[in-house]
């Protein structure tokens, strides 16, 4: 049985009139409709302003609204339903009510269709909050660790080393080391990566077809991971100091590939200058800044003493790091180090500690500041649980979170029992095996409770510096499965430098290793490159993969199958971790008809799966775990 | 096949050690498994302190914790594990990981289980703000719409008639004569009610077993509903003025009855003192309680220009209305009035326009003001839909809303096609029909929202003021099966006067009939009657029915079926619409052993539907619609 055809909205250009609506603008949002869904008494959406619902009904659009010939308003097979929808709080939830010819009620939102009334958190949202930059979605992102990534020839860390002016606290390394995961070598161990090396390896970026470069902290630390930040006035000179980030900046964006930094708002370390002003004068301003006892004892992060919490009711604190055009925020996006963002470390807990909560407080101003010294620049928050109520768009453009995407993808696609180690999230460190039907059901789940805008500009991360690398326990031939769910699942595709050499490791830690330079030809590495090159290759060869619709078509245990849809193209996608068919009906594709008679109407964009249409129904089908692609053409659908 | 056990908790005493935690204080929390529910490798909570998961072990509890003989560490079958959850933050969200022997992970919250992570909103909670009154969740409420209760000896209405003193917009009408629906008639018609009237009936509510009086507003407006005020300075003389509340509420104290009023925080009427000052002068202070624009028009509750909506930006209006011990809000709980809380009218919009929103702000100011006069009074806010977000525990204990009972009721036992009129708030004012399983399926998703004291004291109302009533167009014998229900599920069951003489009306202009006094004893009246003394009698018995846990047993098309527990007791409830059977297993109810000995070990606390017990599985049977309750011993389990 070919899984049945349901009706369809989502946030995207397709569906809604704008992407940026103003407060109090009138949005036009379409509803699809199987035309062999059964009567409709009526269909409309209801939104919620002021937390009062209202009603608007749709009218179905004449022709499928495309005046094509076939059935009167009928489009491929779909019915199409417009609605007027006043956008009347910044954050404007709706769902869609369609009401049957018997009667029942089917209401559609974000995580599926439901007779029963649903509740707010999974409503489609208009946003009228300042967008993100037009780039974010269509950024595919590669996440560096300055420490690990390359020496440059200027080598800053071995010049300090012969002047022996290295830190006290750092254990130096040679590139080929094994890394030492034991402390103190677990966060002191030194290999002497710098800004320069970065910039030196940008052809890499540039290959693989990188536009976004994510550099975890630079700030002086005493740490190899600089999340301990001593100072945020400069870049650290074992980098390179300030002129290496200008540098990298600039030879990054003469290449089209734009730069964010990575900034602790929960804490800094505990030899930042702030802490030690504070620590050594209770009169000093920077004792208002953290948590500061009078036993001498201080908030931290997670209890750890090196990482002493801010406390945010400081005027002061905000002034000098998120607040107006000197604060750290801002002079980082500004000449000369021009900047395209922000990365916010540990977004979630900033902020708040027992009965306060100055997170909102917090984002919105250090996103308002963004916005005066320069509107076109991301920001990021870390928030890898739950991230929805946080993220509804009043300042944090995505998330960097491992709900929606990174821990089912790992559940369906790692070994069974596979250790997660520290870092990802999984309960007890320990990765559950999934379906194919529980990771869409986690993905969904977690996708719903963000505004489509939210979601396409959100982090699509097989894995991080902060957790073990997909590919160590990975199921064979998997990864290519994984990546590929990444440049085409609605979000910002992630490759953590070293996982397009096929580096492992099996926690956080040891996922930091140096990047084997001079290792891209082996046999062992080159098909990843490879996999990773003509994957981001796909991504950015398809604009519908940025800010397409979705729509999943057929979900089995072992395969997965949706489409990314725009006007102007359809990708197929299908996804199998092992030997599988599924099949939908054909009808829920653009020309359907055509592709009846012809399944080579349907162009392959990657892989070699099969496709095969028969009795009005499509059957996918792999003989191994596999990742594939077909082209088709865009939605038939009336101009807005 | 009878219903599965499956593992429990919910937030009432059997399973959490304190209803009202201090932010710090380290709650222990229990869980049930069923000893058949197979090994399990690791229990426990995962709470989210500061938004970061913090996983707390559970010990499993030798003997089940109550020493009685049985398999090591089972209980009447269960297994209890109990874990310690520190309450970091005000509202500390927590659920259960049940991993299994097989690494399947088993997450349980207050929407149930899953095999996939949840997401926040569902999370049991505990909650450190001050709690609600002690009496709020064992009262049974009554409200009473002054117009149309009852006419006082002093007759107010009559004397100012005759003095030629109504207000201009009066239309007065006799006691019996019709509802006239059309405006001006459907909210100028005046049928002379007063508080003297209410007082001198309270006979009639204590032989119902009413405990909490809800008086719709009293102060003077122009309408019969009030809800325009034209002042809160002091109760309107046509219901008595001041002297009669003052008599009314000492009158009902006396019996044990408490009072609330009803506030409109959202609006006030446009004949308001405040509103009639800031539209003369521009100057005036109350020119900032409202929203007025230059053009003379005004913000005014969805659009209607009577009802000008407040602008809490203003200090000075919330010091007049909210703020502290002059404060309206204060000042008719404090002597000689005594109310015993307030029920506040639209809390859902209020403070909230556009991009503004101070409805935190202006819940969090009310309670405290009650707090600071008198901490021993109830907080009601209205939010007839999806109203978790505003109810987590902060300021309103508990909401008047219409979706987690209130509409899955209607739906499900009402007649198919029945009309909802205005009010209820359901989609386009149509019912939709529900199966049993689609009802239980709503009430949960609702009631998933709310911390367990806030579900406790929210409103269970079949109907009230603003919608039909309930009998109108039920199913035919279900009025005591839907007030069972209100009185059986947790939260404050609500009589809307006149239910229990079995008045109808089709939308909530048409269910504000005056009260049929006299009819008490006829033969349509009588066994209504009889049916609400008994309900509620039922309710006040069983103290369980206010405090105690709850677990579904089972759910069919036709019937449902749950237990209350408690240490001291267990109440078992069947409901049905229609002839149906259920079946669960046995071992569901305490001393399920005994029970499959002798079936009357269940002693009947209402109804007479039956139950039967064989082969270790209890069916419950109805030969038509029913409602029947049966008392059986305590939970077995230790002492905290």
């Amino acid at each position: 049985m070919p899984e049945r055809l349901s009706p369809h909205h989502d946030g995207s250009p397709l569906h809604v009139s704008t992407q940026a609506p103003a407060l109090g603008e009138v949005v036009r949002v379409r509803l699809r409709v199987p035309d062999t869904f059964g009567p409709l008494r009526w269909v409309g959406t209801r939104s919620n302003p002021n937390r009062e619902p209202r009603f608007d009904e749709a009218v179905r659009l004449p022709d499928g609204g495309t005046g094509a010939p076939g059935a009167a308003g009928v489009a491929d097979g779909w019915q199409w339903w417009e609605a007027a929808v006043e956008v009347e709080n910044p954050v404007h939830g709706y769902r869609w009510l369609l009401v049957g010819g018997d009667g029942r009620q089917h209401w559609l939102n974000q995580a599926g269709l439901s007779s029963v009334e649903v509740r707010d958190h999974d409503d489609f949202r208009l946003v009228a909050h300042a967008p993100a930059p037009e780039w974010a979605a269509s950024s595919v992102m590669y996440q560096v660790f300055p420490d690990r990534f390359a020496k440059s020839d200027a080598a800053p860390f071995e010049r300090l080393r012969e002047e022996t002016k290295l830190p006290d606290w750092a254990i130096p390394a040679e590139w080929t080391d094994q890394l030492d995961p034991v402390p103190p070598g677990r966060s002191a161990q030194f290999y002497g990566g710098d800004l320069d090396g970065v910039r030196e390896h940008l052809d890499h970026l540039e290959a693989i077809g990188i536009n976004l470069l994510y550099l975890t902290p630079f700030f002086p630390a005493r740490s190899n991971h600089r999340y301990d930040a001593s100072t945020f006035d400069h870049v650290d000179p074992l980098l390179g100091g300030d002129e290496a980030l200008v540098r990298l900046v600039e030879a990054a964006h003469a290449r089209g590939i734009r730069v964010i930094g990575d900034l602790t708002s929960n804490h800094s370390g505990d030899a930042h200058e702030w802490f030690r002003a504070a620590q050594a004068d209770p009169a000093a301003p920077e004792r208002a800044f953290y948590y500061l006892h009078d036993d001498g004892t201080y908030e931290s992060w997670l209890g750890v003493p090196s990482l002493p919490k801010f406390d945010w009711k400081s005027r002061e604190l905000r002034r000098r790091f998120i607040d107006g055009p000197d604060s750290v925020v801002a002079r980082f996006l500004a000449p000369p180090f021009n900047l395209d963002g922000w990365r916010i470390d540990v977004a979630n807990m900033t902020g708040r500690l027992g009965d306060e909560d100055l997170n909102e407080q917090v984002r919105l101003t250090i996103r308002a500041t963004m916005l005066d010294v320069n509107a076109d620049t991301i920001l990021l928050g870390e928030s890898t649980n739950d991230a929805a109520s946080d993220f509804q768009g009043d300042a944090w453009h995505g998330a960097m979170t491992y709900t929606p995407l990174t821990r089912p993808l790992w559940s369906w696609l790692q070994q069974p029992g596979s250790p997660a180690g520290g870092g990802i999230g999984f309960a007890l460190a320990r990765v559950p095996t999934f379906t194919g039907g529980e990771f869409v059901a986690a993905h969904q789940r977690f996708a719903a409770g963000f505004p489509w805008r939210t979601r396409v500009a959100t982090m699509n991360a097989l894995d991080t510096h902060d957790t073990p690398r997909f590919a160590t326990s990975a199921l064979p031939g998997t990864v290519p499965v994984a990546f590929g769910l990444a440049v085409t699942l609605p979000g910002i595709p992630v490759v953590w430098a070293g996982d397009e050499f096929g580096l492992t490791g099996i926690d956080g830690e040891a996922s930091r290793t140096p990047i084997p330079w001079g290792s891209e030809g082996s046999a062992d590495v080159a098909p990843v490159l490879e996999t990773y090159r003509s994957l981001v290759a796909l991504r950015r060869a398809h604009p519908v993969l940025a800010t397409g619709g979705i729509r999943w078509l057929a979900v089995g245990d072992d395969a997965v199958a949706f489409v990314r849809e725009s006007a102007e193209e359809t990708l197929l996608v299908f996804a199998a971790r092992a030997a599988s068919t599924l099949s939908f009906e054909t009808a829920a594709l653009p020309l359907g008809s055509a592709l009846s008679a012809r399944s080579d109407a349907a162009a392959v964009a990657f892989g070699d799966a099969g496709l095969a249409t028969s009795d009005g129904s499509t059957t996918l089908s792999a003989t191994g775990p596999s990742f594939a692609g077909w082209v088709l053409p865009g939605v038939s659908t009336p101009a807005w």
